[in-house]
């Protein structure tokens, strides 16, 4: 079965900071005519920073779109769109965390919200850490914190963390763990 | 440490279908002025329909923002803000696979992208499934299939699965079943 949806109109709704809207026109496999939001946005990455004690590093930082301060793996949005996700992913590991580390590998690519964005999350899991100055943009305002693997599983299954990212990154990390 | 950012100036810059969009301007902690792109939804279901078998029900769906089709847990949008999510719920998984649930139990609240949107997608637990009718949307294209829970693991940890929805609640299925 086809469930392609032809374009038929891009319109370009809203140019911002780190997205632009689409309302594209599309033809339905029925032939009918019906309209999308899209949100477009260049991709982020996001890091499982885990020591060798089985230690995790977060981060808590304030959110607008819910007016509250959310617990999250260090993350951040690419820098172009043909920025090496994996360079970003050390690039916010230093600059959320001041961690380096030896070794940043692939996990997962996953797509936050396919009903009306096309973001991309690249998830690294990264270890041989070692703490060096953290480097934060000076209008970014965050702490880091760390927390046993266990700990932050317990937070999920409570549904203390709540940032979806987050979520898979420590049940990533629990089921590899095993 | 307080990290709230003031709210000095709303603007909404796009309305449409499934979302509205606010440029906010916000006073920073440090007293300095920024502005953040946010994503207003309404907030959705989730579903993970779990027979006696150990099988879960996932449906194939076109996805325009990445024109290709997903696999992805029965869901949807609240038909309001005030709409009770369980019902929402249970709408979504008859609509989309035909299936009644005895039970339907509410295992957490997710922020899909906290970064730029205040979408909420409240996830349940289906089970005692019953096969009715489906009465799909007329203008819905997808297909209802099943998968053995250990076949969704699978396909979620080699990244087959990119929905995070759906990655969540595969992973929660499979820590709740263990």
């Amino acid at each position: 079965m086809n469930y392609t949806e032809k374009t038929v109109l891009t319109e370009v709704k809203y140019e911002g900071n780190i997205i632009d809207v689409e309302r594209i026109t599309v033809e339905l496999p029925n032939g009918k005519i019906a309209t999308r939001d899209v949100v477009r946005h260049v991709g982020a990455a996001v890091v499982i920073p885990i020591d060798e004690d089985g230690n995790i590093y977060v981060v808590e930082q304030y959110r607008k779109p819910f007016d509250e301060v959310l617990l999250e793996l260090p993350a951040g949005k690419l820098d172009s769109p043909d920025e090496d996700p994996a360079l970003c992913a050390e690039r916010e590991l230093k600059e959320e965390t001041g961690l380096t580390a030896e070794k940043i590998e692939k996990v997962a690519a996953i797509y936050t919200t396919p009903g009306f964005s096309d973001e991309i999350i690249h998830m690294y899991m990264a270890t041989g850490l070692k703490q060096g100055a953290s480097c934060t943009d000076e209008d970014e305002f965050l702490s880091c914190k760390k927390f046993q693997l266990k700990e932050l599983v317990q937070m999920v299954i409570n549904n203390k963390i709540k940032d979806s990212k987050t979520i898979i990154g420590i049940l990533y990390a629990d089921r590899l763990n095993r």
